[in-house]
């Protein structure tokens, strides 16, 4: 690999190579496979390094002799509020999760606003507010930050970056490339609620109970989870893509195919009603307040029981297996007794989610 | 103060208070009064905690036996390539420096970029290998990052944030607050090139010598300087409202006067044209390359020959003095014998420069 000149686009050869796109399109941004290639052709070569390497969710650094999570994650959503959240909310719970799903305890995040001119300054204090009171919650401070204006019109209201740091308690030892076969896949919580709060005020859909995001940190769950059973192997919070792409994620990074019991995940009712009427797949909604385990089987009933004794966790399911066959993929039984393979997702099934 | 509610708008009583403006206006990002009234009014009582009190660039957190520096910036700047560098420079430098700022050595940095749809991927990647470079050039590793993108229209091209962690050395305590009267300002080279750079390919205007950006890494000049003289009290890199903004943060913050002598202060020649042809005042012009340093007198030549010696700060030079005089105001003596004041600028001189 040459580090030092530009990518040679031309001899790209994976699926759906960046070339095929001379321009970037919303599904760069979808959490799918066109955000793959750009992460995997584009980023990852120019800064190639030992702790971008493993695509965490969150990247580890020795530091003395403590293990340092850190990660950082722009919120773009649109509306910048809608139904059980704001990106105020987004924009501390993503982050805490990311460090989260290294299994760190988050100690602090940075605080990054683009604000748009013509912002009313009310609306920017609400959100702060909101962002404020999110990070009293999930425990962390808030203890740096910028701001930036852009004109009218090259802005859209709010972005908001956090960047977080947190530390990795010693004996843990989290990432999508640990997921081995005989391992079970447990999911936190019922999924596509976030994606579908969004998609509900988007689409001007009203139902007889309003679909809220699910939005939420998660690091306490997982401090409960470790402490049950600190040998967990992955976690995973399945935001953009949902847990279809999560789930592929970390099939490929470990070389093992996971195979899904659709029948056991859980949706709720007026989900699945509003994915029916929208024509989506709930596998690929996005989630905010949830996330994937994939621990050895032994200890799968200690970890389930242990998520469900958490208030972020009292849905929590088994929903799948790891094994050997089909390495890459993930496939789904059906409940009609057939077998599909949940595809990682192309680009994007609602751009700005997140 | 009530940290649960919405800021009381009607009570502030600042100068130039935010309830002057009901929406967001272009000077909230200029690095002048109307952001440090958003930071002062709206985002320090919002989040309030001890790290971020002090308000310098980079936070200062203890970890174990070590002291971590955190910090961020988003940067908008337009045009997305200027002469002398790019975004991707300014990203990584910016956020490195802002960790030099306290004196910290920068370990890692993280990069969240939001794309417009429609950005050249030609042109994404060739910034993003310019990122690259530009990290390996300052020794420090880009380790983790996020892709958003949003719809055409409601972006600029790029916007890139970074965070970055850094150690702070034992014994290094910098901070605003730490300038005391008799100290030494001293500048590390010739200011307002950066702010020039940008202008003059906005402007339009040609010069026999095109003017550069000054967009340099700072860690290695202030470990230099560390090196020589541990007992540096202030270190700020005047970028948004150049070295004019930054002086005026320092006097406030530490409660003491400053007195430059304008004579002493570097400024190249076509940069001096410019400025002139502008209407500008250098002072108030933003550099991404330099540092103020505020020292004891008694340890002002060591400093200075130190800075000197490097190749960052062969042009440094002492411009000023702290006085006991004037508490939280910046006064210059003109070259002509009289004195003005040196004010906090109000909003933007030249939007969207970094």
């Amino acid at each position: 690999m040459n580090d030092s000149a530009a990518p040679d686009v031309a001899g790209w050869t994976c699926p759906l190579p960046l070339r095929d796109y001379p321009q970037i399109v919303l599904g760069h941004g979808g959490g799918g496979q066109l955000t793959a290639d750009l992460v995997t052709h584009l980023f990852v070569p120019a800064f190639h390094n030992a702790a971008l390497a493993p695509l965490a969710d969150a990247a580890a650094l020795h530091l003395g002799g403590q293990r340092l999570a850190f990660s950082t994650d722009s919120y773009v959503v649109r509306p910048l509020i809608f139904p059980g959240g704001s990106i105020a909310e987004l924009a501390v719970h993503g982050t805490v999760n990311d460090l989260a799903m290294v299994g760190a305890q988050p100690l602090a995040l940075s605080a990054g606003m683009i604000l748009e001119e013509g912002l009313p300054v009310g609306l920017l204090a609400h959100l702060v507010e909101r962002m404020a009171a999110a990070a009293r919650a999930a425990g962390v401070s808030i203890v740096t930050g910028d701001t930036k204006v852009v004109e009218r019109g090259h802005g859209d209201g709010l972005y908001i970056n956090t960047a977080g740091i947190g530390l990795i308690p010693p004996g843990i030892e989290i990432a999508p490339q640990h997921a081995r076969p005989g391992d079970v896949v447990l999911v936190s919580g019922s999924i596509g609620e976030h994606g579908m709060a969004i998609m509900s005020v988007r689409e001007g859909l009203a139902f007889e109970s309003p679909i809220l995001s699910d939005t939420a940190p998660l690091h306490g769950l997982v401090a409960a989870l470790l402490a049950a059973v600190p040998d967990v192997h992955t976690l995973r919070d399945p935001t953009r893509g949902g847990v279809a792409a999560a789930l592929n994620e970390i099939a490929t990074a470990a070389g093992v195919g996971i195979r899904l019991e659709e029948q056991q995940i859980p949706v709720r009712p007026e989900v699945a009603a509003a994915c029916e009427l929208l024509g989506l797949d709930p596998l690929y909604v996005a989630n905010e307040g949830r996330l994937l385990a994939l621990v050895p089987a032994p200890a799968a009933a200690a970890a389930l029981a242990a998520l469900r004794r958490h208030p972020a966790g009292v849905h929590a399911a088994r929903i799948g297996d790891v094994v050997a066959q089909h390495p890459g993929l993930v496939v789904a039984h059906t409940g009609i007794g057939g077998t599909r393979v949940v595809a990682l997702p192309h680009g994007e099934q609602l751009p700005r989610i997140c």
